[in-house]
């Protein structure tokens, strides 16, 4: 069965996250007060499946040897079918 | 008013995506079969602003002049209290 899986991850809270400041700084200079800019990547990944465990199994692996840093990321994996 | 703008961004379906090959390949290579795989980065911008409305307008026109490139990617913006 296919599962769509949806992986975000981002830098841990207190984590320095240099590309938010920058582009914080870029809206800034155009003009565009925020009080804040987090950022995080996200990964739609196609995983075929028996069950939907299964699946949220073999993207917590994929995020633990490859997506993540578990040092300095946070992930959060939604499964749907 | 504070407003939590969360805008994601990703290529246009039909766009190359070199990140996702490489991450679809290395994950392959790791044993984990994928049918499937999109990237996308998102932004979580608190912005100050009289109304969500006047959050959202601001928040399109970050997209158009900074974060996002309309001729290859596609936005989506949610507003949040």
């Amino acid at each position: 069965m296919k599962f769509e899986v949806q992986i975000t991850i981002a830098l841990k809270e207190g984590m320095l996250d240099p590309e938010a400041r920058a582009i914080q700084h870029a809206l800034n200079n155009l003009g565009f007060a925020t009080e804040g800019l987090k950022t995080a990547n996200v990964y739609c990944i196609t995983v075929n499946a028996p069950t939907a465990d299964e699946a949220r199994t073999r993207a917590t692996e994929m995020c633990e040897r490859l997506l993540a840093n578990p040092v300095i990321h946070d992930y959060c994996i939604e499964v749907a079918q």
